[in-house]
């Protein structure tokens, strides 16, 4: 009896395995048009996961990070946590009334964002910290739910989910069918993200690192709860990113994404170990599409980083030239 | 050709799954004796993996939690990372003449470890500051690996690692075997584990969480490296163990394994969640075989928990009644 299951089995195998060969294609990459880009990416993979070969790489060391504003998807005419805040303000106005009075809220509450971040950085934190913090993490985890379920972009008028970048999630699932476990690794709220990104990207909770406030620990009618404070505990931008990776995953990538020069630190960490290394940029080359923007850009600057990317030969995505699509289900 | 490869792949399956099958057999829990300890295991494995029941968890939700010391190997007569950080002091004495006359140091070189830690815990910080920081984060792990490598412990003369309890590995396996992703969540320093816990518990780095110390971002010679700072970063103990999972893993555990009141709110966090859920405790029994110790101990003191433990019904292991053997190969 055992024989007759495992012989089912295998022909079942054998059907599964048949129809994995075909449903791959012989395109892992289709929004990607052929050049240099694309063929590095498909390069770099197969050198590392070719058995016997000296740039052969374990899976178990096969660790990609990616920035996300930018990188999986877009980032204009400003951070997307941002927008999110915003709206928290104006959701919450109404338990705020002095906030009418007050900046940065009452220009926000105006519609003048421009004038709300007149106030620069600390304005901002400000904001952040009022729509952030003082819940308890599962409050924050719905909320955060409920906006990006029904919340619009601006301009382009699309559910902030369908702004990520087609090409990318294919590189994604490329990686991963190769044995990669892939990771983000952004300046944005580990709390903001995590709610999502599984659904949206494949990638777990678990492999989600960022930015991220204080909590405390507590006990509510016998019930422990987790409460956000409105204090920074660790800020995972530039010099932060190899931090955070040490800290959180413990193993340096081998492969990094990014888009800005807040990315050049992971990058650098990135292709300073030994072995075969690979490091992208992904340059917002596409005004029409997307966006253009790179050295004078307030959000996404890439400036020392391009220099950089030319210097020492990593692969430079022009958004316009190397993606055939930009946003999934080929609209654009 | 393509056929016959499958034909070949799914002969080489029906051998893999053949061995598989017979190699598993029918006990997952070899060292552990019978009795409700080792039942409450097997049937809370059964019960959430089990397609179509109402306890069924998914995959991507079998999360398992484990402390480190006393949980997955000893700690006692001191946790194993303070008799590193004694070592250390011994090793890098030539390089500080001055401590020969200041304390904790003194006493250290002396042999002397009650008066050492006469200071306290601010004494103790001491010791790990000047032993755990001040390098690159490289070149703390190669002296990690080579203290794991050569130490063996004061009275049991075994390599530390030989001090991993032997039930506890079956059970590590036996939650992998069955779609669980294990968890380190340790009071102990993350950079102290993640060198050799792989090797030992299957658990891989990026699923360590633990203690942390500050490291600084830096260019050395054109390479990046980070730093290793003599400042707490986070303690990932007590009422820090809730906070250090949702901050790594962002996902709650199904199931949390501890030995001592470190471990409670880890455990009360884990339990509070809807749907089924499994706490343990593992109680030091054992004072031939291993140490028996609990709620007067300094170290791994276990008092609360076990109120609590009996209170809400989790699983007491019971060392000396429970487990067969303590550590690997037989070896009592």
């Amino acid at each position: 009896m055992k024989r007759i299951l495992h012989i089912a089995l295998a022909f079942v195998l054998i059907l599964v395995f048949g129809d994995l060969a075909m449903s791959q294609g012989p395109d892992p990459l289709p929004s990607w048009n052929n050049g240099k880009a694309k063929q590095s990416i498909i390069n770099f993979v197969a050198k590392v996961t070719k058995q016997g070969s000296p740039d052969f790489v374990p899976p178990a060391e096969r660790v990609a990070t990616f920035d996300n504003d930018g990188t999986l998807w877009s980032e204009q005419p400003m951070y997307f946590q941002f927008l999110f805040a915003f709206d928290r303000v104006k959701a919450l106005a109404s338990e705020h009334p002095e906030w009418k009075g007050k900046e940065p809220f009452a220009s926000v509450l105006k519609g003048d964002v421009k004038r709300a971040l007149a106030g620069g950085k600390h304005a901002m934190l400000e904001i952040i910290m009022e729509t952030h913090a003082g819940m308890t993490t599962d409050a924050f985890e719905k909320i955060v739910e409920g906006w990006i379920a029904t919340a619009k972009h601006p301009t382009k008028k699309r559910p902030y989910t369908a702004m990520v970048y087609q090409p990318m999630l294919e590189l994604l699932a490329h990686l991963r069918a190769n044995g990669f476990k892939t990771f983000i690794v952004s300046g944005g709220g580990i709390e903001f993200m995590r709610p999502w990104v599984e659904r949206i990207y494949g990638i777990p909770p678990e492999q989600v690192v960022g930015s991220s406030i204080k909590t405390k620990f507590e006990m509510r009618d016998g019930k422990p709860v987790l409460v956000r404070l409105p204090e920074v505990n660790f800020f995972n931008d530039k010099d932060g990113k190899p931090i955070g990776i040490h800290t959180q995953i413990g193993r340096r990538p081998i492969a990094a994404f990014g888009n800005s020069d807040g990315d050049l630190q992971m990058l650098q960490w990135t292709t300073a170990g030994p072995g075969p290394r690979f490091a992208l940029y992904v340059h917002h080359t596409d005004s029409k599409r997307e966006w253009a923007y790179d050295r004078d850009s307030n959000i996404g600057r890439l400036d020392k980083g391009l220099n950089e990317a030319r210097a020492k030969g990593w692969t430079v995505v022009d958004m316009k030239q190397d993606w055939k699509v930009i946003y999934p289900h080929g609209k654009r």
